[in-house]
């Protein structure tokens, strides 16, 4: 009989799995993954820039890399984030396979079995299967509309005196999948708290390019911008929604102690990421086409979240609560009680559209009371006829729960 | 202060990392890294096949795929594997981010802390570093000229069955480093003794399709392929020799039930595997470039093989005992008593050429009484140069050391 490792038997496969799978037929309208449409990815750039690339790189492209990432890459987005605001010169930046992988290298770096992890409540899912495949055990504190809640933060931190969580995760910027955007008060209030409990934060920022308006746009100031001096922040962030997924590239920008570790843990993961796309992905960069590119898609992602907001106010019963999103890629929608959203999701299946059910995201894996509906990879007439899809179904249930 | 992970701080730095760094001089002659030459790789090929791909495989290339693979790519490899007589209907395939990967992958399926996992002496670097994050204990088993010595493994098996080992790991094709090609013979008596411990087999296969003659090609069928029905047998193998290793894509061929738990274990690691170079490489798998780019290759690295084995026989002393690779990238030499190695690659490396010490590859980093030379990224000319330096730092120790 085979004997599998204890870290590996914490991880289990999602039971909607079956379900979700018969979502990929192809007349289905889909508000499940959390990824930009294809019809957005900007292939002619990246032809461009491909047939422009001297001999060498290309050869350079079929060749590994340095563990921390492809040099040119490592500088242009150094002088990227620098611009920003970011403290470069103080910390060290790493190349990771996606940013999924930056989480899970941090996860490797810190987690013992039975360590404890603070995490919003809902959390990315990436971020939940990364910390449990290290056997942490996860504490999720709820979101509120501005951020995480402080009094439920401070409460936990001092219950936990005697097991100090290794680190906080947060998201606060078009959090997946609350589309929350902290304030910059909640954010200043929370430096105290982790101040407090010398609590590292590991702060994932995939969507903060991802703004639909000048006031969002101040605010997706990174903590670890803000408040560099003041906490231990361990930064990641990504190129699959600014670029592509497929070229799995994100990163990590990490004080040079923790990037040490970080470094040894990747070496045994992958040894390098690809470099064919971090060649491209740095062209792009530094050509400038990278950011046209990102005000397009700013544009593009708002139009797409104002048909779903609209159509949500047109067919959803009004028991449906929810925020609009000031950017990112998702509406959250909390259900009156008693709504069953599996019923739901299978009859909405069925008459042909798909969502993510709320306990997905639940770092305990219980919690249904809400969904997930992603607007970045469905064009806009989609969207309306796959809200009304669902609108019907949400109606119906609510019908029969009351 | 940062606490740090156990597994975390199972992981070392090289201690000779700054003298390898200084190895990058562009006038160094290197026989260190374990690649392809930059000039080898097939830009042409794909070129080509990236510039007739249509705009839906490239919007498919930049996005998100499937863990376990690209599903056209999978299917080609299927194929592929399945003419070289694998049971790939019985077995499930995996694409990894480079083969690395897919032995991480498998560490973390079945490694616990202090858990034994036996491996050759020497090994693989990247095996030995993917089994200590895991907090594996290792035990190196002496590898012949026809494979791991068979005595020594059943004396170590018989030992530890109160602690039985978690697997073996073992590259029976065209070691890296040790070059070793193993005989049918030494197979085939492998066999009955993982039987009688039920020992599981890990076998990492980068290398087969490098033979330089007929007869090794008829020795390279894997243990995979040969003893499906006698053994539980995890196959590894690459893209990074037959492509590409910037592409990051290698992949496993496991029973499905180890396949369900490493396919948990890649979704919290990276969620699948470049897109973008997955699309590339099935078209050259696909299209019969590949098997013509590998007919070349073996060609080419034959020659400089020659070259370097000439080189050697002319300008290193006789105290050195080697043997000449009949495939694959490495020649392994071992040293007369009391040379001191550390002291050849200093010396080396102030004259210009640079390689690997042994310990690197010893799985307890002791045993430095070997050393590593690649041929695969220098062409003819620089390894005869290059040989010829290293002869004279040999032989210059050699005298010290009398």
């Amino acid at each position: 009989m085979i004997q599998f490792s204890k870290s590996v038997n914490s991880l289990r496969t999602s039971e909607i799995r079956d379900l979700m799978g018969l979502a990929t037929r192809p007349d289905i309208i889909s508000f499940a993954g959390g990824m930009p449409g294809n019809e957005l990815f900007p292939v002619e750039d990246i032809d461009e820039i491909y047939n422009s690339l001297p001999l060498d790189s290309k050869q350079t492209a079929f060749q590994y890399g340095p563990t921390p990432g492809y040099p040119p890459l490592l500088e242009s987005l150094k002088e990227y984030l620098q611009k920003k605001g970011m403290a470069v010169k103080k910390n060290k930046l790493m190349i990771t396979t996606g940013s999924l992988q930056a989480i899970n290298i941090l996860a490797k770096v810190f987690i013992d079995p039975e360590d404890v992890v603070v995490t919003e409540n809902p959390c990315f899912i990436g971020g939940i299967s990364a910390f449990k495949s290290y056997q942490a055990i996860l504490h999720g504190i709820d979101l509120d509309e501005n951020g995480i809640n402080l009094e439920l933060l401070k409460n936990f931190l001092r219950q936990s005196k005697s097991t100090p969580p290794k680190f906080i995760y947060l998201t606060p910027n078009f959090h997946n999948p609350a589309g929350t955007l902290y304030t910059e008060e909640r954010k200043k209030d929370l430096v105290p708290v982790l101040q407090e409990h010398e609590l590292l934060l590991v702060e994932d920022d995939a969507y903060g390019e991802l703004y639909f308006d000048d006031e969002a746009r101040k605010r997706v100031v990174p903590l670890k911008t803000l408040y560099e001096n003041d906490l231990s922040i361990c930064y990641t962030s990504t190129f699959s929604k600014i670029l592509g997924p497929g070229f799995r590239l994100g990163w990590m920008l990490v004080p040079p102690e923790i990037y040490q570790k970080a470094e040894l843990c990747k070496q045994s993961m992958d040894a390098c990421s690809p470099n064919f796309t971090q060649v491209l992905a740095n062209e792009f960069l530094r050509s400038g086409k990278m950011e046209l590119y990102i005000q397009k898609m700013r544009l593009i992602y708002k139009r797409r979240k104002d048909t779903m907001a609209g159509a949500i106010r047109k067919y959803f019963p009004e028991e449906i609560t929810w925020m609009e999103p000031k950017g990112g890629f998702y509406i959250w929608l909390k259900l009156p009680p008693k709504l069953d959203i599996m019923a739901v999701l299978k009859s909405s299946i069925e008459k042909g559209a798909v969502f993510v059910i709320g306990k997905t995201f639940d770092p305990e894996g219980k919690d249904n009371s809400h969904f997930r509906l992603a607007y970045s990879h469905t064009p806009e007439g989609k969207i309306e006829k796959g809200i009304q899809i669902l609108g019907d179904c949400l109606k119906e249930e609510l019908r029969l729960s009351k």
